[in-house]
């Protein structure tokens, strides 16, 4: 691998690049219109330009992307995550133009890009998904013998519908007829199909993920983390180290993530998610990322480990270094995401040029951005600047060193969210983990009213 | 410990701040008129101005620094290094304040300030020092009698001399009458006396140094540090992590450095430096610093430690943490000064407005700096501006991951030494770890020769 385009823009981008130089391989940036000053341009040794500013024309654009492989010469493309990073037919088309594709091959991304074809690949590695009828129920008969099988709270969801719509909760029995038959004709009304399943209800769900790495032989994990504090499912805080489950627990999801990526012949970074319920204490396959994540820093914090020039390096076909016997976790690392949005304006964006960036620094304070004083912040990308990571000996450590960190951060000219992030981290559920994914929702809700019920 | 006095400035004052903030102790700041605006003023939670610029009237000042003690209230002080830091007088000031001093007891820096005084602590504790004449040499025959038991090359230095004057190299025996003749004569005319003494010379000399922690009942080492790359006994590159040095020697000059400390009931971080004679394999104590020093990240890279709040933990009266059993080292770790010199201008100091302090990030980076954009560099201080340190799974990775960082680092509006230290990196000797404390200089002439040659 001498010369690496990256697919990307933003902070990923200038992580891969950093991994890059470090190797001693020359990169390529792509970049639209609205990026020719962007940081992720400035660190290549090289950019071409792919189209204009929205990201379809740009970015998303396989057909530019594939001529600035050629047009530079690029041996290889790494994808990121988001844009083009988990599209199979791109990653067919970069193989096709000759270059090396940095990710699992196209093949592992269909199988796992495919929800339904995931879930049948974990259950044939005995991975499983949460437990519930095996698709649209038949009637109430059926239901109760799923039920009974499953347990309660459990949830009668509308096979058409999606995005937490078309729900209904039961928490006993004597309630499943009676449910059955409203959500079958509420699902009529809504969707159009009185088709229903039914499914276990997690009530305090934990979204835990294991990172895992594959060379196509074999498969190790880097230990789990977790994303459970997300609004509106974007992940806003993330953790690696000690996430206290129970031991039992650990072990089980590690192994179950490796035997599913082992199933599937992975070769590279990815990311297999869990939904774990803390009252039953059990977990439920979700579904598997094909591409370097967000979070992986923290990962790398606790392991002392580079997964980007780990990623490189397997797809450059030298051995993976990754043996799970010298994989040992050391202390805690905490993430969070500085995003470019107003929290006083529901998160409303907050493009503009950033007149002073100043990033906290010192022990085990790390700082992976896209920006730097300068920086214009344009309104057509996702609004994340970049993601502060500190490690710690263990999780009040780390805590205390990223609320040290806060105080040192000065951004001015735009919006942040560092503020927001700051009063989560101060909360007291925060402190002692008592939150699952619906916890902020919440919160910021009960903090909204109390703001209303003062003013 | 409730409120903690810094007296120090720059990236040492800063460091001392973070680590503070983390255990949830607050910080007064000292600061000259010079300094009113600074970085560790700013990152304090209250400050006191201690005089005008000039370090005596300030920073020296041991009355005004124990006024801003009992102005403020601080309970305790941290002293950093340089300034007050190894003077014992101001460590029984502080102690009669009322105040707990960070630090080792009085008695202990004053048995390790005198020179002559820890080389007998030294001896008593079974660590040896340079092989030589018991003081100043009698005449010839017992000049024969000393290089008969030392070996050659050895050096004949004046008693009044210092600082590399008056030193005469001898490398055989049929030499030494007519060199001592000379060097007695020589030492009569220039410094007064004709007193000389012998002692090993060592070619090919490292510094080799030894970081260690006490609690006053036993102490413990953290490894190893290389701070051979020196210009006029600066050092400018130092590391931690493998050194190239034979395993019994790793082992034998850390065991040295511990019972050393133990001997005096050492509490809290101290340093003690090696002379390690490449060709004879042989290492001979120099001194103890007993403080925190620049180049103390490496190790905390290395071993994953915070040493500062090691140090406040310890002077809070909490037992030490640090177990010598599971102090395991990690990888390599590298650390570069930063100073606002020009290096084409014989490192004249470059004083003036910092436009523009854009750091590098990343994985494994970590910045200890005392600036940011806007920040005055004052003419009246140490040039240094801060420090970057990098971590990797070995020396190679960790080389490789210091000059990507360097080609991040954006300086303007001063002078720095950034792209020296960038060219000494980029040396073969430097990536075969061929170098010893006289290298830098004798390259730098070298390098001087070629470019007039040149032009």
């Amino acid at each position: 691998m001498r010369k690496l385009l990256i697919a990307n823009r933003g902070e990923i981008a200038v992580r891969i690049a950093r991994a890059a130089r470090e190797l001693g391989i020359a990169t390529v940036a792509i970049y639209s219109d609205a990026d020719e000053r962007a940081e992720h341009v400035r660190v290549a040794d090289e950019a071409v330009l792919v189209g204009p500013a929205p990201a379809p024309a740009s970015y998303l654009n396989v057909d530019a992307v594939i001529g600035a492989i050629r047009s530079s010469g690029a041996d290889a493309v790494h994808p990121g995550y988001g844009f083009l990073s988990e599209n199979a037919d791109f990653a067919q088309a970069v193989i096709d133009a000759g270059a090396t594709w940095v990710g699992p091959a196209p093949q592992a991304i269909r199988e796992m890009g495919d929800k339904v074809a995931a879930r049948k690949t974990a259950a044939a590695a005995g991975v499983r998904t949460v437990p519930g009828s095996a698709g649209e129920i038949s009637g109430v008969a059926e239901a109760v013998e799923v039920a009974a099988e499953i347990g309660y709270p459990l949830a009668i969801k509308a096979a058409a519908g999606g995005g937490g719509r078309g729900i209904r909760i039961v928490d006993s029995a004597e309630d499943l007829a009676a449910a059955i038959s409203t959500a079958q004709a509420e699902a009529r009304t809504a969707f159009g199909s009185a088709a229903v399943y039914v499914e276990r209800f997690v009530p305090r769900a934990r979204h835990i993920e294991v990172q895992v790495f594959g060379d196509g032989e074999r498969a190790v994990h880097l230990g789990l983390r977790d994303c459970s504090m997300q609004r509106r499912r974007q992940k806003v805080v993330e953790e690696a180290g000690d996430l206290g489950l129970p031991a039992h627990i650990v072990d089980e999801i590690s192994s179950a993530a490796v035997r599913l990526t082992s199933s599937v012949r992975y070769r590279g970074a990815g990311t297999v998610e869990f939904l774990y319920d803390e009252e039953r204490v059990d977990y439920y396959f979700i579904e598997m990322n094909t591409r370097i994540q967000v979070e992986h820093p923290v990962t790398e914090m606790v392991y002392q480990r580079d997964l980007v020039a780990e990623q490189l390096q397997v797809a450059a076909g030298e051995p993976m270094s990754l043996l799970q016997g010298s994989l040992v976790p050391n202390g805690h690392a905490i993430e969070i995401r500085l995003n470019a949005e107003n929290p006083e304006m529901n998160f409303f964006p907050s493009p503009g040029t950033i007149s002073r960036c100043d990033m906290p620094g010192g022990p085990f304070v790390r700082i992976d951005s896209g920006v730097k004083t300068g920086s214009v912040v344009s309104p057509y990308y996702d609004s994340m600047l970049g993601k502060i990571i500190v490690w710690g000996a263990d999780r009040p450590t780390a805590l205390a060193r990223m609320l040290r960190a806060l105080t040192e951060l000065q951004i001015e000219g735009i919006v942040t969210t560092a503020g927001f992030v700051e009063s989560i981290l101060r909360t007291d559920e925060f402190a002692a983990r008592d939150f699952h994914t619906t916890w902020l929702e919440a919160w910021m809700t009960e903090q909204a009213a109390l703001k209303a019920g003062a003013a």
